[in-house]
């Protein structure tokens, strides 16, 4: 069973704007340097090094509930919750502690290497079976 | 009635990633560019200028249609689409010529000094009126 | 003879930090999105669709003078003042109206897709041409 | 006797751009982050929430001498060299294993509230003392 992937990550001056919290952008970044370790942590390179498949972000919703700030150390989850043959559907928080800042839900598509969708590698779509 | 704003996006190297594509957290940066100028064009400074009242992004939903590339000359359009008391609802395109790259829905939470919710001010409440 | 080529940046929230001010790493993007610009206007394309150069910032020096604030307009000024074999040298500031922000100097190296210098191409060594 | 701080900072696809390298402007954010640990490795709280002092680059010269590339994992040193009674120099690299990609030497001006001049705190210019 899949268990929620976390990891962490600072808050640098670069992240915030003017209005003195995190530019909301860029919680999508940090959404994405979480997707990026959990695949690593699965032994799946990034798909930049994959010659015959690679993901885009087809579909992305997020939620802001609660500014970060400067300094702040967040956490990223990463929860596959749902496939179809070519696409794989990821949940993700931002949390600062136990509180919860941002949610996601994220669709990436697969292509092959003409921008053609493609079926989920073996590796990559076993992350999506026997979810809770 | 309230018409589509429209304005124009030149992508930079910048905005790409090795995948050889405009980042897909940048599209979300276009269109609060567009915001800002729909804003300015209707007399209504950026919310940082202004004392009573900020605007945050609450939520945000992109579907991504086709990938951008470096040089490409974009339109970012800013739709009003409706309003409760606190919030107002934008629905804005990014596009190449006539091609459509991306679709966003934005909810903007209007809050005070103290990051409450507040009724969004008459100057900004009047843009989501007579919506066709 | 070569004049100062401008162009304009207009200061949106994603450019600013909490510190209340444009970012001190986001001048440098500003002033490659000019040289780009500088290139456009000669009849350059980017890099990017050269098939045999690449240019990469080798070296780059920035004076910071005065901050940059949201919705600034500022104008960034390309002026080539040097080369060799190899390399573009070109002076560029930042202004907000005649009050300079910032300047830099900035050297271009060229290389071939094999990431080893090369001479520049006629197209672009002629810029550095009959300096002033 | 002040030693060379480091700091491992990860490269993510975010920091790369269409040439298929990390965007040259983002080894400044690398280094800012390393500044950012060294002065909280020295106890020392960001800028952003000090009352009586903040401090903002006034000069800043980076070689460039290596590309770095998606999912390096980079080394970014902060070594104080010099400083003036309201600024402080400091030489930064940016390693990949033992190779050297870049070097910067920055100048953090002190200023007031007021963004005028002041001395750099005791905690801040005891780090540049008895410097080897």
């Amino acid at each position: 069973m899949p268990l929620s992937f976390s990891f962490a990550i600072k808050v640098y001056i670069e992240d915030t704007d003017a209005g003195g919290i995190v530019y909301h952008a860029n919680y999508i970044k940090f959404a994405e340097r979480a997707r990026t370790e959990w695949l690593h942590a699965h032994g799946i390179r990034h798909y930049l090094f994959q010659e015959d498949y690679s993901f885009v972000v087809s579909h992305l919703e997020i939620a802001y509930k609660k500014p970060a700030f400067m300094g702040d150390l967040l956490i990223a989850t990463v929860e596959p919750i749902n496939k179809t043959a070519a696409t794989g559907i990821i949940k993700q928080s931002i949390l600062k502690d136990t509180i919860l800042l941002a949610e996601l839900t994220v669709t990436l598509a697969c292509i092959n290497s003409q921008f053609k969708p493609r079926r989920l590698p073996p590796e990559v779509a076993v992350l999506f079976d026997n979810i809770s």
